[in-house]
């Protein structure tokens, strides 16, 4: 199932889609209509777990045609948000995951040579997301070495406290894409939250495809693009860290929670890892993707 | 004015109360009771803004006897809860923020001699947070290097975003007391979240005194003693980049909202600190406060 946040005009809320074929069919109100108590948040979806996926999952499986024509649009006509507008906390990052970009940072920036031992852990307050097309603000004051990493995020569906590497992925809603735009210039005495905290620096979206239907997390091609000229492409098979072992390890000391968000790492091709180094700036269109999650498209621009 | 957010049994929600004279006010309760509409949650009494405030501050002038007296219950006689038992997003914190425990810090961690010449900022996950009394959680497969912080916490009051050190003290709601628990073993790559952001690491509260009532924040005494031996002693006015530096500095970047928490630094004493090193352990009790604002107390045990 491949779900957004989405307003269907600019005077209306934050509302929970299904996307089928084109269409985004209006949850909550599709629930109404054949008497099913559906909710109208991402969040709200997630929180009730796996019995409602599957409800919902039934009535999408009948086919558009039989559902009630008023609780479908056509996608193009709505206007997508962060699949979670505002996460309950931080989101979780993980810093120097994929192989090639371990090494890509040691020659430019202050981290180690060496495959780190654990999980590198960061955090991105929750006014770093914003939604499919909105732009990535860019103040010249703050930074001058704004950089682009594509990443898979994992979004957490039941609470998970101390769990194993092997009942890991049952605590997973879903996918989605992330950009963990990183200003290099703004680390502080090796603290990463100004680098990646800033307003604006988490594009997120444009949907979560929920894990029953990825598949292998740990299969997926992941790409970047500035101003049309591709600067990334992998595979998640190439994480360091899988994301069995990213929740365990997290969960050891960290509780995560329903709608939490893991920004799984990016690999090879950043901005600061190229002789030159490139930057972003204002004007320049970063887009990418997740094979089988979907894409992003977002441009720069001065604040 | 003293605000905290407590329980009246076990059964109840979380609640908004003011203190006065060993009392505790229910604050919506007393607006039920005098037809002003009065918010029940600290986030909601926040949101609300000076002219909620000052409409309690008004009700509350009239001396206790002068309120409905089945809004008031005697303060022994209700639980405690962190004053913002569950924050919007992460905490910020800042490290290396009093000259003396740069010195300490930068002796036995792997932190830098010279004065940070900006502020360090990091972050501690929302489930960090517990209330006064509740326990520190220490897990010996995670640590063997737990240490104290004990740190004056400001509370945002109104949105931040790119302000001024002269504006800055305007956004502040107010203040209360905080311990930045520290694991110092699961530093990773320089990155401090593992170490700081572990579940119970925040022991926060008891209340928060509304700005007016402080006065000056760079002037009050700081302490915090390990089974009644004291540990660190110290005064807000050494801090190396006082509250409205703090505040102009993650506001360029980070907008700062209304209940957002941001943990000052600690002074010397911790325990990494000293010579031989010295830990918290299962059964050590950990007590602390901020003069003029009050005292924390809290257990630690195994989980």
């Amino acid at each position: 199932m491949k779900l957004v946040t989405y307003r269907a005009s600019v005077e209306d809320a934050a509302t929970l889609g299904a996307v089928v074929d084109g269409f985004v069919v209006d949850v909550a109100r599709l629930g109404q209509a054949v008497g099913v108590d559906l909710p109208g948040t991402m969040l709200g979806f997630i929180d009730r777990g796996l019995m409602t996926q599957k409800a919902l999952q039934r009535l999408l499986d009948a086919g558009l045609e039989a559902l009630p024509p008023q609780v479908v649009l056509p996608l193009p006509n709505v206007t997508l948000l962060a699949p979670i507008p505002r996460p309950r906390k931080n989101i979780f990052g993980i810093g120097l995951n994929y192989v090639e970009h371990v090494a890509e940072s040691a020659r430019t920036l202050d981290t180690a040579k060496d495959l780190p031992s654990e999980p590198v852990i960061f955090s991105k307050p929750t006014t770093t997301v914003i939604g499919p097309g909105e732009p990535i603000r860019h103040n010249a004051e703050v930074t001058q070495q704004m950089d682009w990493e594509v990443e898979l995020a994992a979004i957490i569906g039941t609470t998970a406290r101390r769990v194993s590497e092997e009942a890991a992925l049952n605590h997973v809603f879903g996918y989605s894409v992330m950009i963990d735009v990183s200003a290099r210039d703004c680390r502080r005495a090796g603290q990463w939250i100004v680098s990646k905290g800033q307003d604006s620096f988490a594009p997120f979206g444009p949907c979560i495809v929920t894990a029953d239907e990825v598949g292998d997390p740990h299969d997926l091609t992941l790409w970047l693009t500035v101003n049309g000229v591709e600067k990334q492409r992998s595979n998640t098979r190439h994480m360091l860290f899988k994301i069995p072992e990213l929740i365990a390890d997290i969960s050891k000391g960290m509780t995560l929670e329903p709608g939490d968000i893991i920004a799984t790492g990016t690999p090879e091709g950043v901005g600061a890892g190229r002789d030159p180094q490139e930057w972003l700036w204002p004007g320049d269109v970063v887009e990418c993707g997740v094979d089988g999650i979907g894409q992003l498209r977002h441009s720069v621009i001065a604040v």
